[in-house]
Protein backbone atom coordinates (compact mmCIF):
# COMPACT_ATOMS: atom_id res chain seq x y z
CA UNK A 1 0.00 0.00 0.00
CA UNK A 2 2.63 2.53 0.97
CA UNK A 3 4.58 1.75 -2.20
CA UNK A 4 1.62 2.57 -4.47
CA UNK A 5 0.94 5.59 -2.61
CA UNK A 6 4.27 6.84 -4.78
CA UNK A 7 3.43 8.52 -7.78
CA UNK A 8 4.12 6.97 -11.14
CA UNK A 9 7.14 8.28 -12.41
CA UNK A 10 6.97 9.55 -15.83
CA UNK A 11 9.63 8.16 -18.62
CA UNK A 12 11.20 11.35 -18.56
CA UNK A 13 14.38 12.27 -16.92
CA UNK A 14 14.20 13.91 -13.03
CA UNK A 15 16.65 16.32 -12.33
CA UNK A 16 17.83 17.90 -9.52
CA UNK A 17 15.27 18.74 -7.06
CA UNK A 18 12.45 16.35 -8.43
CA UNK A 19 14.72 13.34 -8.20
CA UNK A 20 16.37 14.51 -4.94
CA UNK A 21 12.33 14.59 -3.55
CA UNK A 22 11.67 11.23 -4.67
CA UNK A 23 15.29 10.41 -3.42
CA UNK A 24 14.35 11.54 0.68
CA UNK A 25 10.54 10.55 -0.23
CA UNK A 26 12.07 7.20 -0.67
CA UNK A 27 14.41 6.65 2.24
CA UNK A 28 11.70 7.48 4.67
CA UNK A 29 9.60 4.86 2.92
CA UNK A 30 12.04 2.61 3.48
CA UNK A 31 13.08 3.73 7.04
CA UNK A 32 9.66 2.58 7.79
CA UNK A 33 8.78 -0.65 6.25
CA UNK A 34 12.75 -1.89 6.42
CA UNK A 35 14.50 -0.25 9.19
CA UNK A 36 17.52 1.29 9.44
CA UNK A 37 19.47 -1.88 9.39
CA UNK A 38 16.98 -2.99 5.67
CA UNK A 39 17.71 0.06 4.22
CA UNK A 40 20.37 -0.08 1.19
CA UNK A 41 21.31 2.14 -1.40
CA UNK A 42 20.01 -0.41 -3.83
CA UNK A 43 15.99 -0.08 -2.35
CA UNK A 44 16.23 3.58 -1.98
CA UNK A 45 17.34 3.41 -6.20
CA UNK A 46 14.50 1.05 -6.67
CA UNK A 47 11.21 2.67 -4.36
CA UNK A 48 12.74 6.10 -6.19
CA UNK A 49 12.59 4.62 -9.48
CA UNK A 50 16.43 5.89 -10.25
CA UNK A 51 19.83 4.09 -10.32
CA UNK A 52 21.79 3.56 -7.88
CA UNK A 53 24.34 5.64 -9.55
CA UNK A 54 22.66 8.50 -9.13
CA UNK A 55 22.92 8.12 -5.24
CA UNK A 56 26.46 7.34 -4.77
CA UNK A 57 27.55 10.85 -6.76
CA UNK A 58 26.27 12.55 -4.14
CA UNK A 59 26.18 10.12 -1.24
CA UNK A 60 29.00 8.14 -0.70
CA UNK A 61 27.22 6.04 2.06
CA UNK A 62 23.73 5.07 3.14
CA UNK A 63 24.51 7.00 6.81
CA UNK A 64 24.99 10.23 4.55
CA UNK A 65 21.76 10.11 2.60
CA UNK A 66 19.34 9.24 5.60
CA UNK A 67 20.78 12.67 7.45
CA UNK A 68 20.28 14.40 4.58
CA UNK A 69 16.77 12.95 4.07
CA UNK A 70 15.66 13.51 7.60
CA UNK A 71 17.46 17.19 7.69
CA UNK A 72 15.18 17.38 4.58
CA UNK A 73 12.01 16.19 5.92
CA UNK A 74 11.94 17.99 9.45
CA UNK A 75 11.15 21.50 9.61
CA UNK A 76 13.11 24.23 8.63
CA UNK A 77 15.44 26.33 9.98
CA UNK A 78 15.26 28.77 7.64
CA UNK A 79 12.17 30.38 7.86
CA UNK A 80 11.17 30.91 11.56
CA UNK A 81 8.82 33.84 11.41
CA UNK A 82 8.58 36.39 13.76
CA UNK A 83 4.46 36.46 14.87
CA UNK A 84 5.43 39.50 17.33
CA UNK A 85 5.28 37.11 20.20
CA UNK A 86 6.45 34.60 22.03
CA UNK A 87 2.99 32.85 22.50
CA UNK A 88 2.46 32.95 18.51
CA UNK A 89 6.26 31.59 17.79
CA UNK A 90 6.18 29.18 20.12
CA UNK A 91 2.68 27.54 18.73
CA UNK A 92 4.05 28.22 15.26
CA UNK A 93 7.37 25.88 16.27
CA UNK A 94 5.16 23.39 17.97
CA UNK A 95 2.82 22.76 15.20
CA UNK A 96 5.57 21.66 12.88
CA UNK A 97 7.00 19.43 15.21
CA UNK A 98 3.44 18.36 15.60
CA UNK A 99 3.19 17.83 12.26
CA UNK A 100 6.59 15.90 11.84
CA UNK A 101 5.42 13.31 14.23
CA UNK A 102 1.94 12.91 12.50
CA UNK A 103 3.67 12.37 9.46
CA UNK A 104 5.55 8.99 7.67
CA UNK A 105 8.64 11.51 8.74
CA UNK A 106 7.49 10.95 12.50
CA UNK A 107 7.50 7.05 12.63
CA UNK A 108 10.97 6.77 10.20
CA UNK A 109 12.61 8.82 12.67
CA UNK A 110 10.89 6.60 15.48
CA UNK A 111 11.83 3.45 13.92
CA UNK A 112 15.65 4.81 13.65
CA UNK A 113 15.98 6.38 17.10
CA UNK A 114 15.38 2.64 18.11
CA UNK A 115 17.59 0.99 16.41
CA UNK A 116 20.55 3.12 16.08
CA UNK A 117 20.50 3.36 20.04
CA UNK A 118 23.64 0.75 19.49
CA UNK A 119 25.32 2.67 16.83
CA UNK A 120 26.94 4.97 18.24
CA UNK A 121 28.64 7.77 15.81
CA UNK A 122 25.81 7.49 13.54
CA UNK A 123 23.60 8.28 16.24
CA UNK A 124 25.83 11.29 17.33
CA UNK A 125 25.09 12.56 13.43
CA UNK A 126 21.65 12.52 13.73
CA UNK A 127 21.73 14.25 17.02
CA UNK A 128 23.95 16.55 15.33
CA UNK A 129 22.53 17.93 12.38
CA UNK A 130 18.84 16.63 12.99
CA UNK A 131 17.77 17.23 16.94
CA UNK A 132 19.78 19.64 18.07
CA UNK A 133 18.96 22.51 15.24
CA UNK A 134 15.55 21.67 15.88
CA UNK A 135 16.42 22.15 20.36
CA UNK A 136 18.33 25.68 19.03
CA UNK A 137 14.82 27.18 17.27
CA UNK A 138 12.81 26.62 20.17
CA UNK A 139 15.71 28.67 21.88
CA UNK A 140 15.76 31.38 19.75
CA UNK A 141 12.25 32.38 20.14
CA UNK A 142 12.34 32.28 24.18
CA UNK A 143 15.62 34.40 23.78
CA UNK A 144 13.67 36.79 21.44
CA UNK A 145 10.98 36.65 23.90
CA UNK A 146 13.69 38.05 26.72
CA UNK A 147 14.11 40.86 24.33
CA UNK A 148 10.55 42.34 23.97
CA UNK A 149 10.84 41.62 27.63
CA UNK A 150 7.98 38.97 27.70
CA UNK A 151 10.39 36.31 28.92
CA UNK A 152 12.32 36.13 31.99
CA UNK A 153 16.30 34.98 31.34
CA UNK A 154 16.46 32.62 32.91
CA UNK A 155 13.62 31.07 31.51
CA UNK A 156 15.98 30.72 28.02
CA UNK A 157 17.32 27.39 28.55
CA UNK A 158 16.95 24.33 26.87
CA UNK A 159 15.44 22.67 29.62
CA UNK A 160 12.68 24.66 29.26
CA UNK A 161 12.88 24.74 25.49
CA UNK A 162 12.71 20.88 25.42
CA UNK A 163 9.57 20.94 26.94
CA UNK A 164 6.98 21.34 24.17
CA UNK A 165 8.67 18.46 21.70
CA UNK A 166 9.11 16.82 24.68
CA UNK A 167 5.44 16.65 25.02
CA UNK A 168 4.62 16.28 21.69
CA UNK A 169 6.79 13.46 21.26
CA UNK A 170 5.65 11.68 24.53
CA UNK A 171 1.89 11.82 23.33
CA UNK A 172 2.77 10.27 19.86
CA UNK A 173 4.61 7.87 21.33
CA UNK A 174 2.38 6.63 23.99
CA UNK A 175 -0.72 7.22 22.21
CA UNK A 176 0.41 6.56 18.83
CA UNK A 177 -2.47 8.28 17.80
CA UNK A 178 -2.25 11.97 15.60
CA UNK A 179 -1.31 14.41 17.99
CA UNK A 180 -4.21 17.29 18.02
CA UNK A 181 -3.86 20.63 17.61
CA UNK A 182 -5.79 21.29 20.83
CA UNK A 183 -3.18 19.18 22.78
CA UNK A 184 0.05 21.40 20.91
CA UNK A 185 -2.31 24.65 22.43
CA UNK A 186 -2.60 23.04 25.31
CA UNK A 187 1.18 22.56 26.32
CA UNK A 188 2.12 26.10 25.11
CA UNK A 189 -0.61 27.83 26.65
CA UNK A 190 -0.77 25.26 30.35
CA UNK A 191 2.68 24.65 30.00
CA UNK A 192 5.48 26.63 28.78
CA UNK A 193 4.01 30.14 28.71
CA UNK A 194 3.63 29.93 32.63
CA UNK A 195 7.01 28.69 32.90
CA UNK A 196 8.23 32.06 30.90
CA UNK A 197 6.55 34.86 32.08
CA UNK A 198 8.07 37.44 34.05
CA UNK A 199 6.29 37.35 37.15
CA UNK A 200 3.03 35.93 38.15
CA UNK A 201 1.32 39.39 39.48
CA UNK A 202 0.74 40.36 35.40
CA UNK B 1 27.74 -10.74 25.09
CA UNK B 2 23.79 -10.23 26.78
CA UNK B 3 22.98 -13.69 26.74
CA UNK B 4 25.91 -14.57 28.56
CA UNK B 5 25.10 -11.76 31.39
CA UNK B 6 22.50 -14.11 32.40
CA UNK B 7 23.12 -16.39 35.37
CA UNK B 8 23.67 -20.15 35.01
CA UNK B 9 20.98 -21.45 35.86
CA UNK B 10 21.55 -24.40 38.47
CA UNK B 11 19.95 -27.95 37.73
CA UNK B 12 17.71 -27.40 40.67
CA UNK B 13 14.14 -26.95 39.37
CA UNK B 14 12.79 -23.06 39.57
CA UNK B 15 9.53 -22.86 40.91
CA UNK B 16 6.85 -19.63 41.54
CA UNK B 17 8.55 -16.45 41.60
CA UNK B 18 12.53 -17.62 40.91
CA UNK B 19 11.13 -18.97 37.44
CA UNK B 20 8.92 -15.96 36.53
CA UNK B 21 11.52 -13.43 36.99
CA UNK B 22 13.60 -15.50 35.34
CA UNK B 23 11.40 -15.89 32.23
CA UNK B 24 10.19 -11.80 32.75
CA UNK B 25 14.38 -11.39 32.40
CA UNK B 26 14.54 -13.48 29.17
CA UNK B 27 11.23 -11.46 27.66
CA UNK B 28 13.18 -8.07 27.91
CA UNK B 29 16.17 -9.30 26.69
CA UNK B 30 13.99 -10.69 23.35
CA UNK B 31 12.74 -7.62 23.08
CA UNK B 32 15.96 -5.90 22.83
CA UNK B 33 17.91 -8.37 20.46
CA UNK B 34 15.11 -9.67 17.94
CA UNK B 35 12.52 -6.88 19.06
CA UNK B 36 8.52 -7.71 19.30
CA UNK B 37 8.28 -9.18 15.87
CA UNK B 38 11.08 -11.79 16.33
CA UNK B 39 9.96 -12.87 19.84
CA UNK B 40 8.84 -16.27 20.12
CA UNK B 41 7.33 -18.18 23.16
CA UNK B 42 10.63 -20.94 21.69
CA UNK B 43 13.03 -18.22 22.10
CA UNK B 44 11.99 -16.68 25.91
CA UNK B 45 11.97 -20.45 26.88
CA UNK B 46 15.39 -20.87 25.50
CA UNK B 47 16.49 -17.91 26.85
CA UNK B 48 14.47 -18.63 30.47
CA UNK B 49 15.94 -22.31 30.14
CA UNK B 50 12.76 -23.22 30.98
CA UNK B 51 10.39 -25.59 28.51
CA UNK B 52 7.72 -24.07 26.61
CA UNK B 53 4.89 -26.03 28.29
CA UNK B 54 5.74 -23.55 31.75
CA UNK B 55 5.40 -20.41 29.37
CA UNK B 56 1.64 -22.07 27.77
CA UNK B 57 0.45 -22.99 30.97
CA UNK B 58 0.32 -19.13 32.10
CA UNK B 59 0.05 -17.23 28.96
CA UNK B 60 -1.99 -18.02 25.60
CA UNK B 61 0.07 -16.21 23.90
CA UNK B 62 3.43 -13.80 24.00
CA UNK B 63 1.22 -10.61 23.39
CA UNK B 64 0.33 -11.56 27.33
CA UNK B 65 3.26 -12.83 27.99
CA UNK B 66 4.77 -9.44 26.95
CA UNK B 67 2.61 -7.26 29.13
CA UNK B 68 2.79 -9.10 32.03
CA UNK B 69 7.25 -8.85 31.74
CA UNK B 70 6.90 -4.64 30.94
CA UNK B 71 4.38 -4.64 33.99
CA UNK B 72 6.50 -6.78 36.19
CA UNK B 73 9.84 -4.51 35.06
CA UNK B 74 8.43 -1.48 35.18
CA UNK B 75 8.20 1.02 38.33
CA UNK B 76 5.50 -0.72 40.92
CA UNK B 77 2.61 1.22 41.73
CA UNK B 78 1.78 -0.83 45.10
CA UNK B 79 4.44 1.15 46.88
CA UNK B 80 4.45 5.16 46.35
CA UNK B 81 5.74 6.57 49.89
CA UNK B 82 4.63 9.88 51.16
CA UNK B 83 7.65 11.68 51.36
CA UNK B 84 5.60 14.57 53.21
CA UNK B 85 5.97 16.99 50.33
CA UNK B 86 6.07 17.31 46.61
CA UNK B 87 9.34 17.58 45.62
CA UNK B 88 10.53 14.69 47.24
CA UNK B 89 7.41 12.59 45.92
CA UNK B 90 8.33 13.71 42.32
CA UNK B 91 12.39 13.19 42.83
CA UNK B 92 11.05 9.43 44.32
CA UNK B 93 9.01 8.80 41.07
CA UNK B 94 10.97 10.40 38.59
CA UNK B 95 14.06 8.89 39.55
CA UNK B 96 12.42 5.48 38.91
CA UNK B 97 11.42 6.51 35.27
CA UNK B 98 14.68 7.30 35.12
CA UNK B 99 16.28 4.03 36.22
CA UNK B 100 14.07 2.68 33.80
CA UNK B 101 15.09 4.25 30.72
CA UNK B 102 18.64 3.58 31.54
CA UNK B 103 17.66 0.12 32.31
CA UNK B 104 17.37 -2.82 29.79
CA UNK B 105 13.66 -2.50 30.14
CA UNK B 106 14.18 0.80 28.91
CA UNK B 107 15.51 -0.23 25.61
CA UNK B 108 13.01 -2.92 25.28
CA UNK B 109 10.15 -1.02 25.87
CA UNK B 110 11.47 1.78 23.17
CA UNK B 111 11.76 -0.87 20.72
CA UNK B 112 8.78 -2.18 21.26
CA UNK B 113 6.70 0.92 21.25
CA UNK B 114 8.68 2.02 17.90
CA UNK B 115 7.30 -1.77 16.56
CA UNK B 116 3.74 -1.94 17.44
CA UNK B 117 2.91 1.44 16.24
CA UNK B 118 1.27 -0.14 13.48
CA UNK B 119 -0.34 -2.91 16.18
CA UNK B 120 -3.36 -1.04 17.25
CA UNK B 121 -5.07 -3.76 19.93
CA UNK B 122 -1.80 -4.68 21.13
CA UNK B 123 -0.41 -0.91 21.68
CA UNK B 124 -3.62 -0.36 23.30
CA UNK B 125 -3.01 -2.89 26.01
CA UNK B 126 0.59 -2.27 26.60
CA UNK B 127 -1.03 1.78 27.20
CA UNK B 128 -3.91 0.74 29.37
CA UNK B 129 -1.82 -1.71 31.51
CA UNK B 130 1.82 -0.50 31.50
CA UNK B 131 1.66 3.26 30.69
CA UNK B 132 -1.78 4.79 31.92
CA UNK B 133 -0.65 2.97 35.46
CA UNK B 134 2.32 5.36 35.44
CA UNK B 135 1.10 8.54 34.49
CA UNK B 136 -1.77 8.34 37.03
CA UNK B 137 1.10 7.23 39.77
CA UNK B 138 2.16 10.78 39.36
CA UNK B 139 -1.27 12.39 39.35
CA UNK B 140 -2.01 10.67 42.53
CA UNK B 141 1.46 12.91 44.04
CA UNK B 142 -0.07 16.13 42.68
CA UNK B 143 -2.92 15.15 44.25
CA UNK B 144 -1.53 14.62 47.66
CA UNK B 145 0.33 18.20 47.00
CA UNK B 146 -3.28 19.96 46.51
CA UNK B 147 -4.03 18.58 49.77
CA UNK B 148 -1.44 19.66 51.46
CA UNK B 149 -1.81 22.80 50.33
CA UNK B 150 1.37 22.88 48.06
CA UNK B 151 0.34 22.71 44.55
CA UNK B 152 -2.79 24.96 43.22
CA UNK B 153 -5.55 22.65 42.14
CA UNK B 154 -6.08 23.02 38.72
CA UNK B 155 -1.96 22.14 38.41
CA UNK B 156 -3.07 18.81 39.36
CA UNK B 157 -3.40 17.76 35.65
CA UNK B 158 -2.96 14.39 33.25
CA UNK B 159 -1.16 17.35 30.95
CA UNK B 160 1.04 18.61 34.39
CA UNK B 161 1.59 15.07 35.05
CA UNK B 162 3.00 14.01 32.06
CA UNK B 163 6.26 16.94 32.24
CA UNK B 164 8.34 14.53 34.12
CA UNK B 165 8.13 11.71 32.57
CA UNK B 166 8.59 13.09 28.86
CA UNK B 167 11.52 15.44 30.00
CA UNK B 168 13.04 12.13 30.96
CA UNK B 169 11.95 10.00 27.96
CA UNK B 170 12.57 12.48 25.51
CA UNK B 171 16.34 12.99 27.30
CA UNK B 172 16.82 9.17 26.57
CA UNK B 173 15.35 9.03 22.83
CA UNK B 174 17.40 12.02 21.75
CA UNK B 175 21.24 11.71 23.75
CA UNK B 176 20.35 7.77 24.48
CA UNK B 177 23.45 8.00 27.08
CA UNK B 178 21.93 7.26 30.74
CA UNK B 179 20.02 10.38 31.89
CA UNK B 180 21.64 11.61 35.20
CA UNK B 181 20.08 12.43 38.62
CA UNK B 182 21.12 16.49 37.70
CA UNK B 183 18.96 15.86 35.15
CA UNK B 184 16.19 14.39 36.88
CA UNK B 185 16.38 16.78 39.38
CA UNK B 186 16.62 19.84 37.40
CA UNK B 187 13.11 18.75 35.50
CA UNK B 188 11.19 18.55 39.10
CA UNK B 189 12.82 21.54 39.92
CA UNK B 190 13.12 24.12 37.33
CA UNK B 191 10.41 22.65 35.52
CA UNK B 192 7.47 20.97 37.41
CA UNK B 193 7.43 22.52 40.63
CA UNK B 194 7.30 25.75 39.07
CA UNK B 195 4.22 25.17 37.37
CA UNK B 196 2.43 23.62 40.49
CA UNK B 197 2.70 26.72 43.21
CA UNK B 198 -0.01 28.34 44.54
CA UNK B 199 1.21 31.82 43.68
CA UNK B 200 4.94 33.21 42.89
CA UNK B 201 3.90 35.87 45.78
CA UNK B 202 5.25 33.30 48.30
Amino acid sequence: MAVSAYPRCPSTRRRGETLEHAIFDAVVEQLQTVGFAGLTMEGVAGCARTGKAALYRRWPCKEDLVVDALHHALPSLADLPDHGNTRDDLLDLLRRVAAMVNSPTGCALQSLMAEIDRDRPFARIVHERVLEPRKRMFLTVLRRGVDRGEVRPDAASLLVAEVGPAMVVQRFLVDGAPVSDAYVEAVVDDLVMPLLRPSRST
